[in-house]
């Protein structure tokens, strides 16, 4: 089963809009065994459209085609199609209904424009739209069936779900596939490949992708294999094999998010924490809050970026500030002991560093991040050196905050 | 001057990563008068990248493409540029010795996959990589120039920035393009549709573009014309139109940001803030704070979670929670004044809402937001009810909470 996928709209050609229909959509396709071949953008005009879909139908048996289906001018999806399928549009009534009810019940009448939606190529197989007006719909060209879905994400996500995916399942043509992405925290990609030289030897019919990212470097292991092939006790030999190398710094599989991690530890353990941020600016706290149920562990937060917030809000004696200076190993901890004691929290967490682009010296350079953490056994302060822009600073700063408390409440060694 | 973006890389297709080079490369090329008509993603395949480099060839006098120039066997591209262009490769001992350098600077000898990226194809144009190892290269077919890059982002950026731009701003066949975006927040599509309705019959020659995202609703004016036409008067008064109509609700022009609109209103009039969150958790301060030189406004933040903390932190009278409930006007006031009297701001700032999934009530549904503004002279709260997920709230709430404090400094009153 190989698919292709054509994203319609001017906006993705001149970068206004980021095209993650596609990434979503090739997501989903790889996992239910449909291999990804081609992806296209292309604009509202009806001969590129239809040269990109007659080029793919010549090569793969399953076509997704988001955009175009609206009301303008500019929605000339339908059109492409006639021309590739060599039909008429027909009349659908119930597209009518439902598009006079929608503008009803907003107490307007349907503008004229709207009509031609309604209109679709014949013999085209209508798929309801759950979450908007426009419906979508499949053609059928030998083996290739086309799924043509409006272009707003949030309804090519439903519609994939409730008509593309079910429908994908019970083809025979579909492949074997395994996949399994691990998310690291605290090791760059290089040290990694190294470690994980030997995977190519050991599982040469396994992908093994390195993926950096702010949190942290992705891998990722992917199969693809004819159907009846017999892979799954491999693919647990390499996963194994990953583990064994690098296992103390995988933090979660597929989407899981360190804040997610962290969140479910504190829970499951039934940990409070608070938080006093200085470089990170309120990143981390807005991390955590991010995760449905935070506010069982999550207390509070103070983004103490004046002296006097960490002085009176936190209670840092103004004399580690006199000496030691506001981004120091002494005000990381007294910040993070602070926050704990006004908080009543059982971990209190900080940050302190110079995020820039201004403000760094030669002793203290942009980059430089302190993080603390206390509980009641623990009081540990590390030290970063970010390199990037502002924003790549808080993140990182963030994300080994994070990463810091994963490890302490795990009891993790720090390598 | 027409032009194609090919995107190389298995991850691209299985969604492991969103093809943003595409779209940033779109919107430079889109800038300097280059109209961008389609964009492919191939895996690392050499006789797909060689069917899409034909294809792009046939149909663009611009080909810009990304990927497969690294050192493993995935990486494929100049093999393909080899079938298309029919030539052979040359050996470049200008590469060999970069790329031995680099590594003799990590205390490493040159691995033997990293070779064969010293072997280019012959009549290749070389581009010495700025921030990297790998190095890109300018083939040429009739009247087409094809760039090939790196397709690591900040490569690209970097890459397009120092040769293909340049390059491409001295050819004749450049269109005369204009383009405009402006920000809106605060008025739906629907409502902006409504009152720019007359745009299209007035200005039939520039396109208007809406997108709505989290930030609001934005607009984009473009214009595609020859290289002699005069378009610019023309533009300025589709402008002064679009101002005209709904000028009120636009609080920036191309990718400034509302934090950013909001962060320059704050030191020009040299005023001070704190922020005191509850449903936001810490989002508004994240985003006051990605500004740079933020610190010289932003003073402090409380992410008051608990009513512990919003009583000891704030002051808030425990008599106004008990009657009122967390989530209400006199909360969200009680916070704005709080936080303004305990950080000594001249600007106290409040959210506090239902973020959901869980939590929400008939009287006080998820999605439910009260947002304070305290200064000198106003203490205004405005109550919002937003649909979507958690991390649409919490966005939503956010940039609700900054517009508020746009319009109040600049004294803008609310429709």
């Amino acid at each position: 089963m190989i698919g292709e996928i054509i994203s319609i709209g001017n906006e993705l050609l001149t970068g206004l809009v980021v095209n993650t229909n596609a990434a979503r959509i090739g997501e989903v396709l790889t996992r239910i065994g449909c291999k990804v071949q081609w992806i296209s953008s292309v604009g509202d005009h009806d001969t590129e459209i239809a040269s990109a879909l007659e080029k793919a139908i010549s090569r793969a048996s399953v076509v997704i085609v988001t955009g175009g289906l609206g009301p303008t001018e500019d929605d000339v999806t339908v059109k492409a199609v006639l021309e590739v399928f060599g039909c008429e549009t027909e009349f659908h009534p119930e597209i009518m209904e439902k598009l006079e009810s929608v503008f009803r019940k907003q107490g307007r009448l349907l503008p004229p424009c709207n009509r031609k939606q309604a209109f679709l190529p014949k013999g085209a197989e209508l798929l309801p739209n759950p979450v908007g007006s426009a419906f979508g719909f499949i053609m059928k060209k030998g083996n290739t069936e086309c799924f043509f879905l409006p272009g707003v994400p949030s309804e090519v996500d439903v519609m994939m779900k409730a008509y593309v995916l079910p429908r994908l399942k019970n083809r025979k043509d579909r492949l074997n596939v395994q996949e399994l992405s691990l998310r690291t925290f605290g090791i760059p990609e290089s040290a990694l490949g190294e470690k994980l030289a030997r995977f190519s030897t050991l599982f040469p019919e396994i992908q093994l992708g390195f993926f950096p990212e702010a949190s942290g470097v992705r891998l990722r292991l992917l199969y693809f294999g004819d159907p009846h092939s017999k892979i799954s006790d491999r693919f647990s030999e390499a996963q194994a094999f990953v583990y064994e190398q690098v296992g103390q710094w995988i933090y979660g599989t597929g989407e899981e998010t360190l804040e997610q991690v962290v969140g479910k530890l504190l829970s499951q353990k039934h940990l409070t924490i608070g938080i006093a941020e200085s470089c990170t600016g309120g990143l981390i706290c807005n991390q955590l809050t991010n995760v449905s149920g935070s506010s069982a562990y999550v207390k509070l937060g103070v983004v103490a970026y004046s002296n006097q917030a960490k002085v009176e809000l936190l209670g840092i004696p103004e004399v580690i500030l006199a000496k030691h200076g506001a981004v120091s190993k002494e005000t990381a901890k007294a910040m993070a002991e602070g926050i704990r004691q006004v908080g009543k929290t059982d971990i209190g967490l900080s940050t302190t560093g110079i995020s820039g682009p201004s403000g760094g010296t030669e002793e203290k350079p942009v980059g430089l991040v302190y993080i603390g953490y206390v509980d009641e056994k623990h009081a540990v302060v590390k030290q970063f050196l970010f390199s990037g822009d502002r924003l790549w600073h808080k993140a990182r700063s963030s994300y080994a905050a994070l990463d810091l408390v994963r490890r302490m409440v795990l009891g993790i060694p720090e390598e």
